[in-house]
């Protein structure tokens, strides 16, 4: 079978450009407004997109000055999304850091049956002391501990989704009989940080258990994935660097002992598209020029874990940051962040800029064409399985990149040009339906 | 304005009837198919109904073998009916034992935000070791340490369902101003059971916050409900009873410096409806007949926390149960069903028939005017502001109630004859819009 793009919609407000909302285009209330997203869902199935998703962290982010504060729960949203969509991949991202596996399980099986077997879970261990906070921990977790919690996590959800076996329900009427007890499993986990009996109380879902998406690039970030994900986002900034991500998570994952294949990875792109390359430029500049840079310089001083007024607007960022692993926040961001800068010599104002766009994601501004290469280059070139679309302005980005690059990948057989039959998440990335690890597995004759 | 029933539609799998599932029109899956509640909830609509609502636990409820085990989580599931109803009140049961406060506030408001404004919250404590072994916790939580924790739990998320005023949003593109920060306000709680930072990552919701529904009637139950509940749902079995239960509500609500009138009762009914009393008393029979009796009892042994093997189906309940204090279990339930064997003399078999009916709700067999009449008793004898119903086998309990006894109630004047235009639920129920406690009231001049 030829080797197809897997694509995922990522969507965020009014788009993933900080200062979208100020276009007169926006609607500054869109990311609360369940049209919204039911308009971006149904023009990413148009666009036969394997997926979409939805960032998460539990809290407020900063000032509310600054842009479009509050989110719908990701869970929540897919669900009513689920019902106005029939083919596309509706991935969550909610935390092990502030959950508890039985409610968390539970609701993503709920999930994986209400849309037919086309959810997706976004693990994410939420750095931050803010997000800590509204869970009763006044310090934030340090990044090895959440890391660990989110194995131990991960192993309980894995029990539970297993603790149904597929065949549990025999339905016996006459005999009175609804179902089979000795395929019930209880986990009766008893660990570091749950303690959890079980069973859940939901059947085993049509995936099994939704897909498991992972985006951090940290060490424990890549190893977790190695060890869980069956996709990976991340942000790489060049092709040689997304390379390297790439052949190195698919190496850790064979040293998992898993099929590397079983692991797509799937690069950030902040496509900006104009009829002709001045026309993207064009429109990338309309969107800097929005941008408050007081409000991006404090940001900035954040992620760095810099006093307020550290940084100069017009200088290069100060060469005595710590490294990385001093870092218990954000650390693959941390460090994306500190060498794009370094790299490309950039003030505090250009990295701004830069940032605005995507969050150190890819910024392509271009034409249809270019853009098409752009991914055609990395998806030939073992940079990436497929990408993560992230338009700098919703819905009027997706609707560009749906509307003229998608034609062009599929003209040149990179993306299929129809669902088809209705098929699971899973499938669409072209992954093997998890066995249920109650059940032998067949023996080889 | 004339007074008029609120009616809230109970949907539980297929039919509150214990053996529901074993009659041949019965579908065994249906309880986690979404089209069996998308279906039901149409009906209630079509019924004009104020609200549905899902009970739950987060645990599996024994053997699978029993009768069909698992429930979609229900926020979960009425995101999904909100996109397929448009006047209807969706009402979620979720646990104050077993969720962060940070979390249900969230998933809550996102519901009300998605469904314009028809979001409940059926406010459960949780009795019973087997859930509390599901969150790392090995012995059942004493009944009062719940209620506490409820009442705080109650406090926290009301602050955080305040932590916006309505008008935070200001939407400045020229001036690149999103939002009001004076206007948001973090709840920082620090008390007995939680730590909650705050400020919620959700805008205040169209109802303010989702309506508080209150169900248990133990001492702590009702002091809850008079303090916090705008609708209760309550199993009386006698029009003195209920009628008793209603005055003290209101009573309490009173007393607790609440309009009396601003707590509406409900109590649950299960009609079995036919067109003539015969018939509908043959209806009662047939799934009196399928009836697992040995099921039966080993459950009615959990709920008064006998040993298994205790019980003797002919014979009456041991005279030496314990009183209501020693439970630390659902309260109410168990004096509400020691009361029913004891007032009418029940042997264990006719106690587990009547239970088997809607666990201890009043089950009513009889033609469409009887259950009119019996509805229109207790709601003009001071018994009730409406019901909560409870068909015994659903779809076609519900289907024959909206298509007999509706047209009744319509044409009696005691239930409104369609919606008009989209109202929030609370103002189906009457009840007023909640103030945001920071803002202050406007002084009466």
């Amino acid at each position: 079978m030829t080797r197809r793009l897997h694509l995922n919609a990522f969507l965020m407000n009014t788009g993933h450009h900080e200062a979208s909302w100020r276009l007169p285009e926006s609607d500054p209330y869109a990311h609360v407004r369940l049209s919204h997203y039911v308009g971006l869902a149904r023009t990413a199935e148009r666009g036969t997109f394997d997926s979409l998703f939805l960032a998460d962290s539990p809290q407020l982010w900063g000032s509310v000055a600054q842009r479009p504060a509050g989110a719908l729960e990701p869970v929540t949203l897919l669900t009513a999304l689920a019902t106005a969509t029939e083919h596309i991949g509706l991935i969550a991202t909610a935390s092990t850091s502030y959950n508890s596996p039985y409610n968390l399980a539970r609701r993503l099986a709920s999930l994986d049956i209400i849309s037919d077997g086309r959810a997706g879970w976004n693990i994410v261990t939420t750095a931050g002391a803010e997000a800590a906070r509204n869970f009763g921990i006044e310090h934030e977790p340090a990044h090895a501990d959440r890391y660990a919690r989110a194995a131990e996590f991960l192993d309980v959800a894995l029990k539970l989704w297993d603790s149904w076996e597929d065949d549990v329900i025999v339905a016996d009427k006459a005999a009175g009989v609804w179902g089979d007890d000795a395929k019930v499993h209880p986990p009766r986990h008893r660990g570091t940080y749950f303690g959890v009996e079980g069973p859940l109380n939901v059947p085993r879902s049509p995936q099994g258990h939704p897909l498991l998406v992972q985006a951090g690039s940290s060490e424990d970030g890549k190893r977790f994935a190695a060890r869980y994900a069956e996709a990976v986002f991340t942000a790489q900034q060049t092709l040689a660097d997304a390379q390297a991500f790439y052949a190195d998570l698919k190496a850790r994952t064979a040293a998992e002992g898993r099929d590397p294949d079983h692991v797509k990875v799937l690069p950030g792109i902040v496509p900006v598209i104009g009829s002709t390359e001045a026309e993207a430029r064009a429109a990338e500049q309309v969107l800097e020029d929005h941008i408050v840079y007081a409000h991006g310089v404090s940001r900035l001083e954040g992620l760095l874990h810099l006093e307020p007024g550290t940084l100069d607007l017009d200088g290069p960022l100060p060469g005595d940051l710590p490294p990385e692993d001093a870092i218990e926040g954000a650390r693959s961001r941390y460090t994306l962040v500190v060498e794009l800068a370094r790299r490309e010599r950039l003030t505090v104002r250009q990295l701004i800029g830069r940032l605005g766009g995507g969050r150190g994601h890819l910024t392509f501004a271009g034409t249809p064409e270019q853009v098409a290469d752009a991914i055609e280059t990395w998806f030939t070139q073992g940079a990436a399985d497929g990408f993560n679309i992230m338009p700098a302005v919703l819905p009027s980005g997706l609707d560009a990149f749906v509307d003229h690059v998608v034609p062009l990948l599929r003209a040149r057989g990179l993306l299929r040009t129809a669902y088809g039959p209705r098929r699971t998440l899973r499938e669409r990335y072209g992954l093997p339906r998890p066995v249920n690890q109650h059940v032998a597995r067949p023996a080889l004759v």
